[in-house]
């Protein structure tokens, strides 16, 4: 069967089961190497990039159809996600299908709802399901070198600036960084939500009085430097920021 | 026409003009006598109090049904408008129409996408549409004396948690207070949002410290005390501060 037959075959069932005009597309970070990378797939039919989306079922709420298409499309089955933002110009989407007449499924005018979620890469292994050819992190500096479909470039870069927004009042890293890690991995990874360098001193000051690391009786061995001093999250108060937020008024 | 025949009527038009199961509904905030308010329309149909949403054109941007909306049924039109929140719950809303069969246009499923506005009350005289009873600006104290349909009440309280998050990372009072205010009555609108009480002086030099306002060369008269400085905005520094947030990264 062809990509273009398997596209068919979905489309009569996806009549059945999904609700029509509304989709999911879940935006997942996650952080390697020093860098930031989302992960996306690539479809057999036209063989272009795409976040992992997917629809709502008639009798399911919006909610936990984004944990099902999640694991339906990525194999992820345990990342929290949140809604960023809402995508609903005419005509976003519906081109992709050029090839098919009016009466496809995928074909009618879809608004998506973005979802933004924080995961650590190492913990799956990715697995794609059967229209896709890949399922892959790329970094984010990679993206223009890859040939993104509809508007899910654009929903990338909202989903990246509503990160910005967030790391001022809530504290990130959780799900992001192994158990372990030095200040100075902690924060390359700040530096890179924030797009901008900062300055050492201050963000380790800022960083240590939110009360929410464990520096820990172990230091990084193997480096050419002195060996960095370990830290982890203090969970409970981690938890605890999370649920106030920063906020310093 | 009573008030069923009056929905019959729409529901069919409605069937043509819209897309099925989206709909938009704005909560828009208002600041006066030291007290935020939010505005609700009175349906005629059971008298229950609901946010003025509406319904999105199958040939409409998104964010251009929103406008229209806000026009539409309050009269309202020049509120800036942000996506906060989508509730997307089954049967969240289906239940409110139950005196009718199931090919109401308005009985179907709806997933309801949320948008938030600051509003001055003084700045319009609110009109209501021919499907509502009242239109008005009901204080967030009051709300619990009123009869709220569907799940409105839960998506102003998100309204408001969002509201708290943004006063974080973005100034705010542009189009809450009049031209000139006192820093007493911007300390109060900055209390009302967060919940709780902030210290005089505290407040006063921080809120300084953005840059955002101007001192002017005039004061508040006909008060028992002191008469306090007036101040205005800063309009490009606040919008600067706008548009990068106050991230203290």
């Amino acid at each position: 069967m062809d990509s273009k037959q398997q596209i068919l075959l979905r489309s009569n069932e996806a009549k059945e089961i999904y609700l029509p005009h509304i989709s999911a597309d879940p935006v997942i970070f996650g952080f390697e190497n020093n860098g930031l990378k989302v992960l996306m797939l690539q479809t057999n039919y036209r063989q272009k990039w795409l976040l992992p989306g997917g629809y709502v079922r008639k009798d399911e709420d919006l909610d936990d159809a984004v944990v099902r298409i999640l694991k339906d499309r990525a194999g992820i089955s345990d990342a929290y996600m949140e809604e960023f933002g809402v995508f609903g110009k005419k005509d976003r989407s519906e081109f992709f299908f050029e090839d098919f007449d009016e009466t496809l499924f995928h074909k009618q005018r879809f608004i998506s709802i973005g979802y933004l979620a924080l995961y650590n890469p190492s913990n799956t292994i990715l697995v794609k399901d059967d229209i896709s050819n890949a399922c892959d992190w790329i970094f984010l500096d990679e993206l223009d070198n890859i040939d993104i479909a509809m508007d899910h470039r654009e929903i990338i870069e909202k989903a990246l600036l509503t990160l910005r927004e967030k790391i001022s009042i809530k504290p990130i890293g959780y799900n992001l960084l192994p158990e372990k890690f030095t200040l100075s991995e902690l924060q390359k990874l700040y530096e890179t939500i924030l797009g901008k360098e900062l300055n050492r001193g201050n963000f380790y000051r800022k960083i240590k009085n939110l009360g929410i690391l464990k520096k820990l009786d172990e230091r990084r061995r193997g480096g050419a430097h002195k060996a960095p001093d370990l830290y982890s999250f203090d969970e409970q108060n981690y938890n605890k920021a999370l649920e106030n937020g920063l906020n310093n008024w």
